[in-house]
């Protein structure tokens, strides 16, 4: 431990000098203007992989944005580990609302502020910088492999395809993601399980044009109070999701499994005051960590239609769209719900509109099993570093990816993550504290010597 | 009639030419640049009813934009006649949709093409030309007044005050607008109702700021739901507003009234393949007429909220919006049911979200009796010009200054409107019939003529 203490402490004004470059890319994924700086930020991954000691770096084409791939070999025998990351980011709307540049980072109160300093460039870069120790103090003794992303903010749409293309050369032991979050900066904690997730797109045309509200109001259906009613129509006033099936195929977790869970530390109080709501709302039966742990959602991220400028223009409106995603738990398959939900929403369309339902994307939900090898491992190196055995936890985010690599290259991820509930991210004014920063750079090699002695038990 | 005719034929050229003067100043309400247009209409306005043999006229200042008032006593004890119309127009956006400047008026396919030709400078231009006739030919039984306003298009925010201070300047037995239109140029109408208009814009807060949809989703509110299930709440599948007290006060219309405007010429199928629906909605009970001209209506005129950019954000957003606005029947005070709709909005509101509803304004409706001496004489005048007697036809739409009219001064108004469902008014390629412009100046003269003769019965 001391060691490592040490290189960090030398080389701390370098690590975040080599990230804030790194994030100064304002590589979006979804919005197609950023294409050129998805470029530059595989290029930029490449160059880091290769100076923090990887025999190879390339950047690789996919159907969309590009991938960068590196690997240090030391032993084609030994066990490797699989880092995976991505290069994309959120959009930064509302901008308004960000009290410094989303893509010029700032250090203040001991955290950096800036689109992507948690996710996952803060996160992603910190396996480069132990890497780059491991290499440099001779200490690494399994081989690695690096699979950084530029869609995982739009649901990793190619990185299948690229999975199976290059299923032999991304084989591994384990895949190593720090892409999730810990209890709190004195509570270490593992992700053992994500929800899955479909996204999609609502579009209700009601009259061919925008209509006078006053000359056809009355005797013509509205857009916007047909799609609300539609959104209304999909959950009941206990949580409950409306979708006929919806629930059909979850994995119920056992009564025993959710009194485990129920021992993470928690305070609704807290949690209420924090976000600031006077009463939370969820799925009747279920606890609030429940509700976002092992229990699916229903939420409209976006709606929009009419006129929404400044004071009272009256308009029969002709166009009101939704975006709207599920969170999915284990046993639910996103593409069968991805198809119910379109079909409901169908099957709820009055005659009085024209509904186009396309579902966006979706993707599966994931179990770490707390006896596998990587799992321990993980647990041996945040004990090390935080002094306190990590609680396993179900996260309610999603990473459908994860669920992919299973699928595909047959591999478990364990999600050793770093963020806190309080670093905004997908929101404005997205920070993470150097102490979790640094704190991770320490944590990861002990993740490689822990994981090496597993496998070889 | 046959010395009107002649009259219009010998001067038509005249006629159009001084339109055109009008019409070529931009006098656009809506927006601030345009304000020095507003004082060259007011001017022109002035010259033209004084060229057209008004005793005297004068511009007057208001809070907002000036009001020209011009006026004809031929006898304190004769009958007394108030022209309302107004110098303002619409903007013309989307420009790129105009076959010709809209303020360069072309006359092409019998119709004059230009931003206000019919709304209101070609309407209200009539009327300047058949007092000049009664005026030339001797012919003038009454006294005329004209009030011609510059805030029509935003609302006549500055009149009820400029109605308050010149109450006595401003007393007739009529006022006679021309801001309408009728069913067809063979089918004469008159506008015997306008709705009432109440306007809300509401404001739901979730957490206080947007949150992931994955680590937060199932145990939060969502605000675009909420708002969803609370616009849901506000009409049953009847298209019955479920808002407490809401139609208690409707002066209901008797069946042998709706069987008279049941005569209308209407074709369902016509309705619907001109505005692109399959099926119409409306209250239960009423036919689409009588649900745009007798029945209130309750319509989101614009939501948003959340994420609305392209592609999947996974967000649960902080806060949605709507503005919501309803159109109101006889009976039914604007006030009163803002305020309704407000308590109620508040009611239905859950604990897991802030709501706010603020009541932006309102106008009441107004509806001119068949027996009123004014709808009389137009009654007689369009039945000799058009050979057709007019139907009574109530719209759906609001002119808030008739009925504020009523308030302040105590008079009635006559909507004589001369206008067609083609004209494109507040759109690009506004245009009006050349037919209907000179038949207005001819019909006009006959309703002064009639009214004088209804009113000494």
């Amino acid at each position: 431990m001391n060691e490592i203490n040490n290189y960090v402490e030398t080389h701390k004004q370098r690590f975040l000098d080599e990230l804030f470059e790194l994030i100064r890319i304002p590589s979006i994924s979804s919005q197609p203007e950023h294409k050129p700086d998805m470029y530059r930020a595989a290029e930029l991954w490449k160059d880091i992989l290769l100076k923090a000691g990887a025999d190879k770096a390339e950047v690789y084409e996919t159907e969309g944005n590009p991938v960068t791939y590196g690997e240090k070999i030391i032993d084609p025998n030994a066990p490797t580990v699989l880092v995976y990351a991505h290069m994309d980011v959120m959009p930064v709307d509302p901008i308004e609302l960000w009290n410094t540049n989303p893509f010029e980072p700032v250090v203040k109160d001991g955290r950096i502020w800036a689109r992507g300093a948690d996710d996952d460039k803060g996160q992603g870069f910190m396996h480069a910088k132990a890497f780059e120790y491991l290499v440099h103090s001779g200490k690494l003794e399994c081989n690695v492999k690096f699979l950084i992303e530029g869609e995982e903010e739009v649901g990793s749409p190619n990185l299948p395809a690229f999975c199976k293309k290059y299923k032999e050369m991304l084989q591994s032991d384990v895949i190593l993601v720090s892409d999730t979050s810990m209890i709190a900066s004195d509570t270490p904690s593992i992700t053992t399980g994500l929800r899955g997730l479909a996204y999609w797109q609502v579009e209700v045309t009601g009259p061919n044009a925008d209509l006078h509200s006053g000359l056809f109001g009355g005797a013509v259906a509205n857009p916007i109070n047909v799609l609300s009613k539609m959104i209304a129509q999909t959950m009941d006033e206990n949580g409950k999701i409306l979708i006929p099936g919806f629930y059909d195929d979850i994995i119920e977790v056992s009564q025993e499994e959710r009194k485990l869970m129920a021992k993470a530390p928690f305070s609704l109080d807290k949690f209420k005051s924090e976000i600031g709501i006077a009463e939370e709302f969820g799925e009747a039966g279920y606890s609030t960590n429940e509700r976002t742990g092992i229990r699916p959602t229903f939420d409209v991220c976006g709606i929009w239609g009419g006129y929404t400028g400044e004071g009272a223009k009256t308009v029969l409106p002709s166009k009101a769209y939704a975006k709207i995603s599920t969170r999915l738990v284990p046993g639910q398959d996103h593409d069968k719900v991805g198809k119910m939900f379109v079909e409901y929403f169908n099957s709820i369309a009055p005659e009085t509109v024209k509904v186009k339902v396309e579902y966006l994307h979706g993707g599966p939900s994931y179990v770490c099993p707390i006896d596998f090898a990587g799992y321990k491992a993980a647990e041996k190196a945040y004990t090390e570093v935080y002094g306190k055995q990590p609680i396993p936890v179900r996260s309610g985010g999603s990473i459908p990816i994860i669920a992919t690599f299973e699928e595909i290259l047959g591999t478990k991820s364990v999600l050793m993550g770093f963020g806190l509930s309080t670093d905004a991210i997908h929101s404005p004014n997205e920070n993470y504290p150097l102490e979790q920063f640094y704190n991770g750079i320490k944590t990861i090699p002990l993740f490689y010597k822990y994981f090496v002695e597993e496998v070889k038990k």
